[in-house]
């Protein structure tokens, strides 16, 4: 039976597979917040059970936080991992939803038919089009499309506490020949993606301290140092007038594109005045001699993400405070090495304070960038699958963000990792009224009944 | 009968002078507080009928906020007014006093008697002074030691928002040979001070707008511009290495310090290591060839004192934001223009601003400098009589602090001002367990005795 029968069967099951998605959507499962701790149990059996149904060797295995579920099924040479989360973000503020975010409905819209709920798009819709596609499969050849293993998370909007714990206590039943992840999107409305390129993140928060006690500006003013003043000439060097970061060694393992990623980059034809005109700029604000795509897949930032020292409330207090705080965040690219860089950081602080004035860090996490190993030949036959279903061709792109998970797979379990996924810039995954669009997910799992003919 | 009889009246009295001190402090007259308009009015009353026994006219004068005391009595050729505050500040926070604050008590400490509670020091207590001096004199000599003009707010520590229209209304009224204000303080603990020299105060609260919404800095990190990485960096031009503010214009009207005033500034023998000592700092952190005295009392200064954008709360968020804010003020000496230095600032900020970014300005208070007219009489016969009574020669002193009132009245009214008072650094206004010196009482009560004595 062909490829062409799975992908038929694909399309006259769609509206049995909304509906499946929409059981899935119902459950109101956001995994920061105790209070749904049952709800994250609850997808996570619903999920195990499905499993079950198509022939996985499927459980939710309980963690100290939430449930993982892992299922294994099918047979042959080659074997997969899949990995999405089916936990959500909480849907605060609520006011801005327009219907109820754990009761989904299909909605017309002028972009065509959305699927409209929390976790629609991040990540419910997004895994169960890896799971509906496995289904068609069976449904037409009796048997799962390969070995395959899926690892489902219930934690990854919570900064999954237990995932390297349970990654290493169960290493070498999750060790796979390759991790497909679906959790990213296309590069445009129109064309499939492969991620190939991954930031590391680095995040320091720091204290300046100065005088012992907030000191009033007229009884001190002038003479007395303000971490406030310490702390803005501080941060106001971070970068040179030219937009590079000025941290010494900073740039040490930041390599050029490769020229065949420079020129796929170039035919992406990519809408930088779009990109910045969506938010209300014009202006790329980054590296002078870079384009905006570089400055966020391949270059490396220094941001200030948070500020706050003194009065900030209402009116006014002539107040030099005793301290002042910032929180900075730094996207990593190649081989930086984000402790050096956390010292390095330090380091430079340290240099800049005056007299009087001490410091105090506090590290929010380091991880490195990733970049996926292209040369495999599962991104080839995946760029060619994605390119038969979506008529163009698919691109590798870079991700400005960190994708934790890519770099475990390969640190904890020597796997490389492949990220595929079909969401669009405005689904709006994190926000009130998120959205899967249909077209995606029906397309989405055409694009894995593709992929699996080609992989497994 | 001689001054010294009306010294010993003072003496013999001072029992029954703390009474009455306890008896206002009872009064809870928080101005800021709308559950506290009440009691304002009692202690307006209390101030009213306590003037109407020395023979003054005296009246509680309604305003649209908290009554203003008004009396008028005696008689002669130089008409003094006199003005103080009977509203003090709030409490807050209730649990880091040793007492109720509003049950004086007189207690025992190392360095000598105190009276503790709200308003001791700020401005019950130092008001008081002056009510005491006419009651001994009256006592002594059957009249009032002059033509005198009492003049006492109840706002003052709620930003005073009837006192320009009430000074206008009633300007003909009000209008004296010149002003005597009891609201600050000694030099050190046992010398006596005329502050001569108020630094004047313009806020500032800028806003500087980037994108159209917070961005995810995965996302945007690198290409979308930063309103906390701009603020930082205007901020940080401010000053320069020197410590010198660069806005354009800013020293017009900052004069150098007359030779008089400087002589005697260095005869003081500040101690300056104790001054920025007592806060943890050891170097003074304004203009290089500046004294730390200088710097607080005839130098104008530029200070951040409030900042804050982006995410501040535990934890990380890797967020762009679309704001970031500050409250800036400035500290003006001299000739200084408050108005024509708002427009410098806002022109200097925006000269800065880089492409996509804008900035929104609000403004908070513009008063000038005050610079007394030492070259009245009045303010050596003051310095004289201060000199005897506490056995050290008295000090003019500049105050890093602005006393509105001062400009006011010779603004609204033309009429010089003399600022004469007998806190000490470590009366802990504003703050818990506000105190005043018995001492401070019973001589301050006896400096007004001999000041008037001189003057009216």
């Amino acid at each position: 039976m062909s490829l062409d029968t799975v992908l038929a069967r694909v399309d006259a099951d769609l509206p049995q597979a909304l509906d499946r998605l929409m059981d899935l959507l119902r459950i109101p499962s956001i995994s920061t917040d105790p209070a749904f701790k049952a709800d994250c149990d609850r997808a996570a059996d619903w999920l195990a059970a499905d499993l079950q149904s198509l022939g996985f060797t499927a459980s939710a295995r309980p963690t100290p936080g939430h449930p993982m579920v892992v299922g294994h099924g099918g047979s042959g040479d080659k074997h997969l991992l899949f990995y999405g989360h089916y936990d959500v973000q909480p849907v605060d503020p609520l006011s801005l939803w327009d219907r109820d975010p754990f009761d989904p409905e299909i909605q017309d819209t002028p972009k065509g038919r959305v699927i409209r709920a929390r976790g629609a798009s991040d990540d419910k819709g997004q895994l169960m089009t890896f799971l509906e596609a496995c289904r068609a499969w069976k449904a037409v050849h009796g048997t799962l499309p390969g070995r395959l293993t899926i690892f489902l998370e219930g934690e990854e909007e919570s900064g999954s506490p237990s995932l390297v714990p349970f990654m290493k206590d169960n290493a070498a039943e999750l060790r796979a020949d390759i991790a497909l992840i679906c959790d990213t999107g296309l590069f445009d409305d129109e064309t499939p993606a492969i991620t190939t390129m991954l930031r590391g993140l680095l995040g320091e928060e720091i204290t300046i301290h100065g005088p012992n006690k907030d000191l009033h500006s007229g009884m001190y003013g002038g003479a007395a140092i303000n971490p406030i003043r310490v702390l803005t000439k501080i941060l106001a060097n971070l970068h040179d007038a030219t937009g590079r970061i000025t941290i010494p060694g900073f740039y040490d393992g930041v390599t050029e594109l490769p020229e065949a990623i420079r020129a796929q980059w170039q035919s992406l034809a990519f809408d930088h005045a779009k990109f910045l005109g969506d938010v209300g700029l014009s202006v790329p604000a980054g590296e002078h001699d870079r384009t905006p795509l570089e400055m966020i897949w391949s270059r490396p930032t220094a941001e200030v993400n948070g500020i706050w020292g003194g009065y900030t409330g209402d009116g006014f207090k002539t107040v030099l405070p005793a301290q002042a705080h910032a929180k900075v965040s730094f996207r990593l690219v190649g081989d930086q090495d984000a402790l050096a860089l956390r010292d390095a950081f330090r380091a430079w602080v340290q240099d800049q304070l005056p007299p009087d004035c001490t410091v105090e860090f506090k590290g929010h996490g380091a991880s490195p960038a990733g970049t996926m190993a292209i040369a495999d030949p599962a991104f080839d036959a995946a760029r060619k699958a994605l390119t038969d279903e979506w008529g163009k061709p698919a691109a590798y792109v870079g991700s400005g963000g960190s994708i934790p998970i890519a770099g475990l797979f390969k640190t904890i379990l020597g796997m490389d990792a492949m990220l595929i996924g079909f969401a669009r810039d405005d689904d709006q995954i994190h926000s009130p009224n998120e959205k899967y669009d249909l077209d995606c997910f029906h397309k989405g799992i055409r694009s894995w009944v593709r992929i699996l003919a080609k992989l497994a």
